[in-house]
């Protein structure tokens, strides 16, 4: 282990150690979005705001991505920061981390022309490439840790409990 | 029926006519994540990019909001979408949509601190606020079609295929 990926493993374990009890690692993120005009929006998520519209052969004006786009965005996202993060912790030496997603829809369900399809995406293909100097073995058991504990592939794979108010 | 809101519903039923076949109805998305700096990543989602990185106290500068948020984010947005959406295939007025999402997460989980502990979030919490001149009992017709046709709703309750390829 080089001293530069060790520095990175103690640096990754004191922040680690800032949320070891239950009480510092709870945390709750908000976020608010308000349509604007059309089926174009605004969210608000503390200081960053994000513009989200549909194309336009879907009704918008594309003027920013669409929410099922915005949850492949979420989940690369959430795979290239576990990966880094993940790397630190094993002190795994990882130079660079791009991941991709294809997300299948059948709009049917969506539009209600037909309830027996399913409303969001049938299929998610997530393709992960990463360089650095380890061994496949190394970054395959890197990959494994990953998957076990990235917070967006862990929504998707099993149903959280959402509690929805009307006013 | 106001005439605004019959023109509304045919304009969507046109839409909705494009894709009322299994062929024209099946679409796929693509979104590319890039570490570029520490935490922070570039989302390239067509034309569109998209600048992810942690809060300071989760180890990131701060440039954007993170993956977890980027989930809420795509929540409220498809809700809204949703019942703008609905509003109009269903004939209902409908002034202004507002959607705000809480999340709480135990930060163990993401961590590997306690492995009993879900990566992601434990409850989300929906606040959907509807202005408009029709009666409650519509709106709440409204909702219970937007529940059963959200695309991002519909992702976070059952569990999504996901293939991971790593290169």
């Amino acid at each position: 282990m080089t001293t530069q990926v060790q520095e990175a493993q103690a640096g990754v374990n004191a922040l680690i150690e800032r949320f070891s009890t239950p009480e510092a690692a709870q945390m709750t993120f908000t976020v608010g979005a308000e349509l604007t005009e059309g089926l174009k929006m605004d969210v608000d998520i503390r200081k960053h705001r994000i513009t989200v519209d549909e194309p336009k052969g879907l009704g918008g004006t594309d003027e920013g991505p669409n929410p099922v786009e915005l949850v492949l965005a979420a989940l690369t996202t959430c795979q290239a920061i576990t990966y880094r993060v993940w790397a630190m912790k094993l002190g795994i030496a990882l130079d660079s981390v791009h991941v991709e997603a294809d997300g299948d829809i059948d709009l049917r369900g969506f539009f209600g022309v037909d309830d027996s399809v399913r409303a969001g995406y049938s299929e998610v293909r997530l393709r992960v490439r990463l360089d650095g100097p380890e061994t496949q073995e190394r970054y395959e058991e890197l990959a494994e840790a990953v998957d076990g504990h990235c917070p967006v592939l862990d929504f998707t794979g099993s149903p959280v409990p959402i509690q929805r108010t009307l006013v």
